[in-house]
């Protein structure tokens, strides 16, 4: 079961390696160059900031930002794995699956505790 | 029935109104600038600049973060309309109800869709 | 000369067309969705919401953003235009450079002051 | 000397602790929660966060996000030393200086590559 300050650091690394890895991705073109493959980065890399600042902030809706993250994440994770033909995707691909479990279950914490 | 340009109009301008009307709140001090109240003005602006983010990249998740935006929304209207003594709050309080009511409006039209 | 208030609506204003061009680049592919103009607009987007926010805050040192927002403008405006072979280009272009004039005058405007 | 990516964690870094320090200071009251302080320390987290994406990204312009950041978080630094009645307060004058430090270092080597 991961803390808050798990959490939150999963969420800020999820954030550094999507956003390095839209540039890789940018990059090699192709597949991994798809509009929806990089806005789906993008989604993740701006969601995690929101969801790692909710809880900084110790705010009582950090669950519904975390929840949302937790499905963003999922997404991504699964098209990283898709994509993925090297380390740096493979990398990406974890960071988001570890980001998405440690997101779901600071939500379902929270629903248990409201 | 809002577009999803006036909404993303909304979104920005009550990001840019809680922002402001945060400085006017610390400035008067008392319950104005209560922890609870400055955080959900804080959760406010930032959930509204990524509500308004995921529109502009026409994300297919963009209804998720339109629904918890709706709900911190309108939670902080209430709270700006408790604490309206004067035309800076009563502002802050509309500009957060009419982003609310858009927002979910948004977030209703893509489940529809979906 | 802008006053601070158009300079806020030019940065927002700018951020929204930079990213959903972001997007209709991607999509165009080729030079469009080339790894340094793709960074170069979300650079741009995500100053303008600073300078944006710091104006919002009426932070002392909004100059040094607003400083740094008329250089990436600049910049993005002069590849925005070279890439111009359609509405959507041009219009980028044109709100980035209007984005840089306004927030060169903020930034002017505050040395004088200081 | 810092690496880059010693400078990406140290202004994550300094995003944190500013953003729970605020909440800190609202709590505390008084001169921390002046406008002014908390004004700084919001600034501080935002630019920490935009200088930390402009170095995920490579981007070319970092050594200018990363000027401000060190500006801003020596004023932040000073502030908190100012009011540090305890670890908290010590913690984010210590994180806010040793990001100041960093940043600066990146700049200087940007000016000197270019």
């Amino acid at each position: 079961m991961a803390s808050m300050q798990d959490c939150i650091t999963d969420c800020l690394d999820c954030h550094s390696v999507c956003l390095s890895t839209i540039l890789h991705c940018l990059h090699k073109g192709g597949e991994h160059a798809a509009p929806d493959h990089i806005r789906l980065m993008q989604d993740c890399a701006q969601i995690c900031i929101a969801s790692a600042d909710f809880m900084l902030r110790s705010s009582p809706v950090h669950q519904m930002t975390c929840r949302i993250c937790a499905g963003v994440r999922e997404m991504c994770a699964e098209d990283c794995t898709r994509l993925a033909d090297g380390e740096t995707m493979v990398l990406c691909a974890e960071t988001c699956r570890r980001c998405a479990q440690s997101c779901s279950e600071m939500a379902a914490a929270e629903r248990k505790a409201a």
